[in-house]
């Protein structure tokens, strides 16, 4: 088994082949390698990482975006078509909420009614036309300094 | 005005300036604009979307990927930063709970405790072990019919 990236990373020893991280694998890419996730919002929820260990999607070095994403444009075809859903849900939490702090995006199969909403947290409102404008001047500000 | 690739299309005619369609941009590059949801889960969430209509990321033309993505990663660092959040949420809909048949990215802050959980779904898990590679083995059954 070759070394994984990060010893302490479940994902990275996913990766590397440990028997002992117990994963599915669906597709081994030269990049990147889609598992199926152990507690499936569905069958067929399948996770996709990146061999080398990157954190979040800001880490994934830009000229490996496309391979990426290939991939799981790949699985956003794949994932339903095999599991005869009709769409999919594709997302990654980056920091907040990310189980496992190498990069994955999930692909989930989805069928209408099938009792999950991909987004049906409480909504807000923005207070003011004022308020959103002001919001959306940070972001420009933010965009500006980081090219 | 430039005429909307689709004149039925909402985020078609944000894309075209339509002023009625009463967006707040935030930024616009040659392939994707982005502008903020105007039902938030967070102040800062943010839409992009491809110049182009197309429906969902298995629509999207792969050599559409790169330049596309790129902005997404570019918004899912300046988007936390903008509203001094700690992480993002980066999902999209394909089909299925897809409010505009337009692909569109959600790029959405966040901090710890905030109140929302990116993936709170009520998780499952497959009967067996017998039953993930049945499902392994079919969507890689998948893969390998789309490559």
């Amino acid at each position: 088994m070759p070394e994984p990236d990060d010893p302490d990373c479940l994902f990275c020893r996913i990766v590397a082949g440990d028997a002992d991280a117990d994963a599915v694998i669906v597709l081994e890419e030269s990049q990147a390698v889609g598992f199926l996730d152990h507690r499936p919002l569905f069958p067929g929820h399948t996770l996709l990482v990146p061999r080398v260990h990157y954190e979040t999607l800001p880490d994934l070095p830009p000229d490996e975006l496309e391979p990426y994403f290939k991939t799981v444009r790949l699985l956003a075809r794949a994932v339903p078509e095999a599991v005869g859903a009709e769409g999919s849900f594709v997302a990654m939490n980056n920091v907040v909420s990310q189980s496992v702090p190498h990069l994955h995006v999930h692909v989930v199969p989805r069928v209408r009614k099938d009792g999950l909403r991909g987004f049906f947290w409480p909504r807000t409102k923005y207070e003011s036309d004022e308020h959103a404008e002001e919001t959306a001047e940070k972001i420009r500000a933010a965009l500006g300094s980081l090219r």
